[in-house]
C-alpha cells in the first residue's frame, strides 16, 4: 500500500451524509492515513441534510487510492448512470487495495461492474437491486468477500470502517479508534432492521418510501441494462 | 414549540464531526422540522477531519431554538472561554425546549452556566471536568434531567438523538427515523468503553491523549473559575 495510506471518500449531491461521516471519523483516526473527499470538481455539493460539503480532490487529481468508498443515498440514482463516475470508479478500483460502500453505495459499484460474482449488501430497501448488477445479496451488517467491504445502510458505515481498519492496519488500532469514539451503542428501540422493527413502522417506512422506490427501480433497472450491453 | 420545529446545532472550529453529523442525520429525518448549522458568522469552519463545513445561520440571525444542540471536540478548549459563545447559549437557552449536548459540548454548556444542579455526561474521558461547573456527572450513555439531554462520547449523539425524538415527537417517530438509518448496531469489537475495552487500549489510548488533557484541564479550571466568579 501508499505511504501515505490514500483512502478516498466520494461525494455527490444528495448524498447521505452519515453513510460518508461516521467512516471518515474512523479513518481520519488511523494513523498516517491521508483520507480525501472526491468529486468531479471542487464546487459546493449538497447532502440529503442542510450540510454542504467542499471536497478536498478532483477526479483528474486524485492519486491512486488505497481505499475507495462509495456511500450512499437518493443522490446513487443518478450515479448509476453518470459515466464519469463510473469511469473513475474502475481505473481506480484496478489499482486500489480495497473496494468498499455504505448503504446504497453498493449499486454504484454494482453499476461500474465492480461486484459482478461478489457477496455484497446494501441498504434493506435496497437489497434487490444488487442482483441485476450482478452481485451476490448477503444481509449482513457488513459484508467481505475478497477485497470487496460492504456496509448496510446508514450507521452501518461505522461497523464498516472499524472492520476495514482491522484489515488495513489491526485490530488493537480499530479497538483504540473505538475507545476514541465511544462506541458502545445503546439504542433506545429495538427498531434499527426490518426484522426487529414494530410491523406497522416497518409498514409506514415502506409506505413513506414507496414513491423513491418506483424512482429507483427505474434507474436501477436502465443501469443494470447499460452494465449487461457493455460489461 | 415553534412551528417549524427549530433544531440548532452548534458548530465550531475543530469540532469533533460525528459529534453532530449523527444527530443532523436523526433530527433531519423529523417530519416539519426546521435544521440549523449555527456559527458566529457565514465562513468555514474546519472540523477535526479534512471537512470543512459551512453554517447556515449565524448567531445573530437565528431564531429562538426549540432545540439547541451543542457537540464536542477539542475546539471545545477554547470555547468554553469564548464569551460571544457563551453569551449565545444562555440568551437561546432561556427560551429553549430543550437544551442538549453531545461528547464534550456538555463542558461548554457548564461553561455558560447552563448545567448548574443538572446531571449531565460526556465523553468518558472528560467526565471530571462537569463537576467544575456545577454539574453532577453521571456515567450513562444518554442523561436526561428535566429538559437538558446530554449524550457521551461522539457516537453516543445518535442514541442521544433517537432519544430525544422520542420525546420532541413520539416513539414511533423514533422508531422510524431508527429503521430508516438502519440502525442495527453490531460493532466488530468489544473496545467502546473504558469498562470494555482491553486494558492495554486503554492504556493506549490514554497515553495518547495525555498532553491533550493537560491543555483540557488548564482550559476547563480556568472556565471554572470564570464561571464561579461571574455567576
Amino acid at each position: 500500500m501508499s505511504d501515505p495510506l490514500q483512502i478516498g471518500l466520494l461525494i455527490f449531491p444528495k448524498v447521505t451524509q452519515l453513510d460518508f461521516t461516521g467512516p471518515l471519523q474512523v479513518f481520519s483516526a488511523v494513523p498516517g492515513a491521508k483520507v480525501h473527499l472526491i468529486w468531479k470538481r471542487i464546487e459546493p455539493v449538497p447532502t440529503d441534510s442542510v450540510m454542504v460539503l467542499t471536497p478536498t480532490m478532483t477526479f483528474a487529481d486524485c492519486p491512486q487510492l488505497d481505499v475507495i468508498c462509495v456511500p450512499g443515498g437518493a443522490g446513487t440514482n443518478d450515479m448509476v448512470g453518470d459515466e464519469e463516475m463510473l469511469a473513475f470508479l474502475r481505473k481506480q478500483a484496478a489499482g486500489a487495495k480495497y473496494v468498499t460502500s455504505v448503504c446504497t453505495g453498493s449499486l454504484v459499484l454494482g453499476a461500474a461492474g465492480l461486484l459482478k460474482g461478489y457477496r455484497a449488501t446494501t441498504h434493506w430497501s435496497a437489497i434487490d437491486f444488487l442482483a441485476g448488477f450482478g452481485a451476490i445479496p448477503t444481509r449482513t451488517r457488513v459484508c467481505v468477500d475478497r477485497n470487496r467491504f460492504t456496509g448496510g445502510g446508514v450507521t452501518a458505515g461505522i461497523d464498516f470502517a472499524l472492520t476495514l481498519v482491522s484489515e488495513l492496519v489491526d485490530r488493537k488500532a480499530a479497538e483504540a479508534i473505538q475507545l476514541g469514539i465511544e462506541y458502545n451503542p445503546a439504542p433506545p428501540f429495538n427498531a434499527g432492521s426490518p426484522d426487529t422493527a414494530p410491523a406497522e413502522i416497518l409498514a409506514l417506512v415502506k409506505d413513506r418510501i414507496a414513491p423513491s422506490q418506483t424512482r429507483r427501480t427505474e434507474k436501477m433497472n436502465r443501469a443494470a441494462a447499460n452494465l449487461a450491453q457493455t460489461g
